[in-house]
């Protein structure tokens, strides 16, 4: 099992385009120990040559242009041969409709998330011909077979549905993270959480939530006025003891906001996740298991 | 008057993502002379600090970045004052559901765009609190003002509506040209015509659409079934001899597809549309009028 990290950053990316904190500051001048990010997505293989790509961001079209293992080998052709929704947040789903130049696409998400696409005017653009899209469906906890010798299993993980569903009924399908592997490899890509109760099972590697660092983080930086959890998200401060005791042989945060003193190497902040065990993701990164 | 080409390429990028003809695997490969392109979209000012965005692409937060002018100076902070638009086709608005991050917006465009976009779920995004996006209007032939000391004038264009409206009653507004300026210096923008009736007014610097350079391209390239015209584009073929008589102290053609021979720096289809006055757009290009 082969993983390539092809955005590390939650919606906004890092640096965010109208922000001004020190990180940001400091990444666009150089003056930082921090490399920018764009928004979350991962890309998984068994045999190189067939990839499933762990959410659709709006910089989709850059990641697949930096990973030559996602260039088409023919004159219309994608290696990309299946895409996995966690939730249907527009930093999960937006660059959907930048792989709309009639090329067919395999989309796997629970019918929540499918639902709340699908309601949009602009899914109109993927449905240029019968076929373009097929969608699979992800069922929690029943394992399904992604077409490029992998298997995935959702499940349900504490979380919200996307800000243009606000005030619809809550759904145990509205988030999910993803258990990914073959016979012998497994990966867990958990990049939304607002608590831990899902993971337990032991994996090879642990992808989870580093969007905040402190519950606080946004609001004594005067940048918001919602807590961590509030936006359904554990900080990793609660989540490194949380996590302490499952099984993993690397342990990786990502989808890290902006502002979260993880992203500088040299941060106290850093030093202490380091400690105990953890990594900290960055666009390129790659695993092979 | 400032004119900064944040993208120029046709809706897809330069180059697009599932296409291996020959323009793309050559860019990719470093083997044609040749640079990538992100989608079109101008940013211009007349006092350096506020700007008007034209057209909102899908890879405008790397746009953004690449482009210091357009970096915020306070924690949250913007000077893009004003944003633009031609059309409502999903390379030229996708890029507002990436500017999300409570930052209000003042958003010129025809009630038909206007209405093509609302009409979307994901413009929920955009309200969050009440006065997050300003719309002005755009209306046929009457001048407005950006807000930063320029005036832009809409012109119906030949166009056709989105695909995601496809099937709707055409409206004249679905479509527009922009002419931009101040008291002394005037651009027009036309990422977008089948003809060039529009085409009349002397201007210090026109951008055309310079998406095919023959009706036939993608069909002649097995890479499509329609005409140029049929996707509402004039091949720079037939515009170079039917804007001859437009003065026009600069002439580039922007908005280019992937398939088109004139990326290619050494083109003979490159060096007739040069010694026919015309240059080509590229991402950073800039202009002072």
């Amino acid at each position: 099992v082969r993983v390539r990290v092809l955005g590390s950053a939650a919606g906004g990316g890092f640096p965010q385009w109208n922000c001004g904190c020190g990180n940001c500051l400091g990444v666009r001048a150089g003056t930082v120990r921090a490399v920018p990010r764009t928004q979350d997505s991962l890309a998984v293989t068994s045999d190189g040559e067939r990839w499933a790509m762990l959410n659709c961001s709006p910089e989709v079209r850059a990641q697949i242009e930096a990973f030559p293992s996602l260039h088409p080998r023919a004159p219309r052709h994608t290696p990309i041969t299946a895409i996995v929704l966690t939730n249907g947040d527009l930093d999960h789903c937006l660059g959907l409709f930048s792989l709309r130049e009639s090329q067919p696409l395999t989309i796997f998400a629970t019918d929540a998330v499918r639902a709340g696409l699908t309601e949009s005017i602009f899914y109109r653009t993927l449905e240029r011909f019968p076929g373009q899209v097929t969608w699979k469906r992800l069922v929690l906890d029943e394992e399904v077979d992604l077409g490029n010798g992998l298997r995935v299993r959702a499940r349900a993980v504490a979380g919200k549905p996307p800000l243009h569903l606000a005030g619809r009924a809550p759904s145990a399908e509205d988030n999910v993270g993803l258990w990914i592997g073959d016979q012998r490899h497994r990966i867990a890509y958990v990049p939304g959480a607002a608590d831990v109760a899902a993971l337990s099972e032991p994996v090879d590697c642990l992808f989870f939530d580093g969007t905040f660092h402190s519950e606080n983080e946004l609001i004594e930086l005067g940048l918001g006025t919602r807590p961590a959890r509030d936006m359904a998200h554990i900080p990793v401060g609660a989540s490194l003891a949380a996590l302490a005791g499952v099984a993993a042989r690397r342990r990786i945060f990502t989808h890290i906001n902006n502002t979260n003193p993880i992203l500088l190497d040299d941060s106290p902040e850093r030093a202490a996740l380091t400690s105990a065990g953890w990594e900290v993701a960055f666009d390129g990164m790659e695993l092979s298991l």
